[in-house]
């Protein structure tokens, strides 16, 4: 980047205090920002670590106090922060490439229009590349799979044969998608494969992050609608299916047929025992173990999961258990004391 | 697949009850299923899901209700559909290739019959790859590996040096066997990596998830043997042995020199905490944190895990931890007004 | 190996007692060691283990006692191993090689001395790879990444754009070092990326286990200061700083802008909510789950962290109140009928 506070105003819909000729070369987080740098300040939370800052500039809301160096203010400085990330980024995108030589694409494979393949892509029999799509360097697209149009795929990518996803969605390195679902049958006391020959679909602007793994559907599909954002190292189990506008953060794991309606949020390390559904607008707490069905708008935590509220009072109660156990203790000694008193029949020797 | 009723039932050694010339072109989930598919009734939990199903036909057990469409009857419907999966699963499967010419394999590798190498597939020196065995393109095999025949080893695979497996395993994308484990000692005040210069071991019919990771032995084999499935994202940490046929769900997570005998059953995301030992045939469920070693044949769970109706008791109580406070503190009261009342000292002025 | 007994100890800075002409060819685990083999004993609770060893030598402390096979004697078998363990791996490594030609690197790459690339890696643009750094095969470097001097870079890695590591670093298959954060912003209640344009650094000697994936700072940096070891399968959030030599074992996860100071120490599959820190010379058990700032040297463990000693109580109390529940439910009986007792109002009918 390289433009002048009133530019960067402009792109943000902000407006500048201070000397808005002001020559900025990057976005930095608040502790790091240095001369050329312009920081922002999401909420009042930050307030010490901006005035601290070394930032040339800062990107504030409205309300923000006035400060020591010049000031672009916006309505909302989360949203002006990510539009202006998202020019940033888009310099460091490679530029709208062609198929690398040494990509390796099977012959009967439908590439689109500015498509941009890196080496050593493997891209089999039967697929379709929609366009503007980027596949990184080392990523493996089996048989008859579909990519929509404007995909990231970042590297070490592998997408097994048949799975079909949507527009813009974003698959990071080392993510697996279409690798068989976990199911096996005994058949005269010897575990045999059932095999998995079902699929995944994904739908637009959903994100699949870094080694995360989604597995086909033994038989049928496996869903994750448009919107949704999967974090990185997630498991997501055979014939799943996750509603639009869920955000599953990291290390969390599915079990074969989950259901998660709309606009699901789930905690980090969160655990899914499969064959359940969770309604729309719930939200379950990071490390959460569901264990059975979840209505919507619920907000679950603990494992097993319940109603978060209950949780807390029963984490409460936990730590209060020691105590309690002495004062249990106490109770019987006081008691069986009345009762010698109240009998007597005790001489009270100890 | 494209087959009459009559085919599919001879295929699964089952009888036809209703017009047996029906075409099938596929099979599929009971709620997925349309108008040329098969679907499989597993039990009775989804005789519902069946009567709205819009499958073509059926694949029932001998007591199945008789339905509105035509029906195949089986002893066992699961391993009959795995049967027919298989079947299905052949057409999807690539056909027995040559190396690819974008393969890079070292000049000393020895390679069996009728094998299957993918583009850019690594093999280094001194590798031998069995009869019939496929890798997928983008996988890595190290120095001096042996791979058995049949085996199935998919895309971004990582095997490292001096690893073994034998026949008819599947490594799933991603997956990661004989990296180093991990280990360290103190020398000075300054932590040294210890070389782990073992190796990693896998018996026949062995199945390793996505992006699951088996370390290598400090010294000696970590072991993995024979029909043993894991699923996806799980850690096996250096010098572990797993017996035959063990089941380990996904995102477990075993520490170095654990040992888990034959024909164990581990839920998902459970954790081990190493050197210690698990015994035949035990249970140990989802989530557990196993930190001393299990009786043969006991089924286990919570962190530390005991045995499961103890467990099970432990988190009924829990629950009622915060009532209990509650009548804790009456009793309290009332133990402290019948002492007042008994010796006849208080006023009761409170 | 192929060595006396005499050389070993020479190696390793011991002392032989039995025969030093003793000629050995491997180092192995005590339960697996063969009569070429030498192996080691780190401390007493291997004893039994020691005796029944088929080992043609053994490794021992000073105060072992004398055996029936040739030992060498050390002040710190660990240690001593661990050397020994160094110069047998060099046996196995690669010879520091040549780019291979099936490397595809763009360029403007800087490559050091004597470095090794394998097949299939992608370097891209403006990338500097340091002198007698290894890049084993499959793996991506994205433009503008540092790497330093005598890295291990193993296979299928990922390392994204402006990545910069320092010396002697080693990277394990799969990694991802430098995806995108997990960031959102809800714009017009539509849940909008918000673009990752940070980076990340990595100090002298850090070790990534493999699939384990690093995110890149949303701005800024996300840093893993020399000397630090994060075993396999871990999540290091966008702009987590983990401090030198600290030890993070496998599955653990940390949320974003998490802050671990110098030598912390780390279970496995252990949680940290993120926007915290934790102090110098902390240890946090495994499976614990951090949800606040943890001081220097304390030691915590469970959900949600806490003291260890008090969680311990916390354990152990738990356990216990299934039975005082029913004391409980005793101490209300008896206390009823004190009353009764006590008031001459009942008639004790039952």
């Amino acid at each position: 980047m390289n433009a002048t506070l009133a530019e960067i105003a402009e792109w943000v819909n902000g407006r500048v205090e201070g000397d808005s000729s002001l020559a900025i070369t990057g976005v930095n987080a608040l502790h790091e920002a240095g001369p050329k740098d312009i920081a922002f300040v999401s909420d009042e939370s930050y307030l010490n670590a901006a005035a601290s800052s070394g930032a040339a500039a800062l990107l504030v809301s409205e309300d923000f106090p006035r400060g020591t160096v010049p000031l672009i203010r916006v309505a909302n400085p989360r949203s002006a922060m990510a539009a202006l990330l998202t020019r940033i980024e888009a310099e460091h995108r490679q530029p709208p490439g062609n198929v690398h030589p040494a990509a390796v694409i099977s012959p009967n494979v439908t590439i689109g229009e500015r498509v941009s393949i890196d080496a050593n892509v493997r891209v089999c029999s039967g697929s379709v590349i929609g366009d503007d799509t980027v596949i990184y360097a080392n990523s493996y697209i089996g048989n008859d799979c579909v990519i929509g149009p404007g995909c990231y795929i970042y590297s070490n990518v592998t997408v097994r044969e048949r799975v079909t996803m949507g527009a813009r969605c974003i698959v990071h390195p080392g993510a697996v998608i279409g690798s068989d679902g976990f199911g096996f049958v005994d058949v005269d006391g010897k575990r045999q494969k059932i095999p998995q020959v079902g699929t995944v679909v994904l739908g637009d602007d959903v994100e699949i992050g870094s080694n995360t793994c989604v597995d086909r559907a033994t038989m049928g599909t496996t869903r994750i609608d448009s919107g949704t954002k999967i974090d990185n190292l997630c498991q997501i189990g055979h014939n799943c299916h996750i509603g639009k506008h869920c955000t599953i953060s990291g290390m969390t794991g599915l079990s074969g047929s989950t259901t998660l309606k709309d606009h699901v949020t789930v905690g980090a390390n969160a655990g899914f025992s499969g064959h359940l559904e969770v309604g729309e607008n719930a939200i379950i707490a990071g490390r959460a173990g569901v264990t059975k069905s979840v209505s919507a708008g619920a907000v679950v935590s603990g494992f097993p999961a319940i109603p978060h509220a209950q949780s807390q009072r029963v984490l409460a109660g936990m730590r209060r258990v020691p105590d309690a156990l002495k004062k249990l203790r106490e109770l019987e000694r006081q008691v069986a004391e009345l009762k010698r008193g109240l009998h007597g029949t005790a001489k009270d020797t100890d």
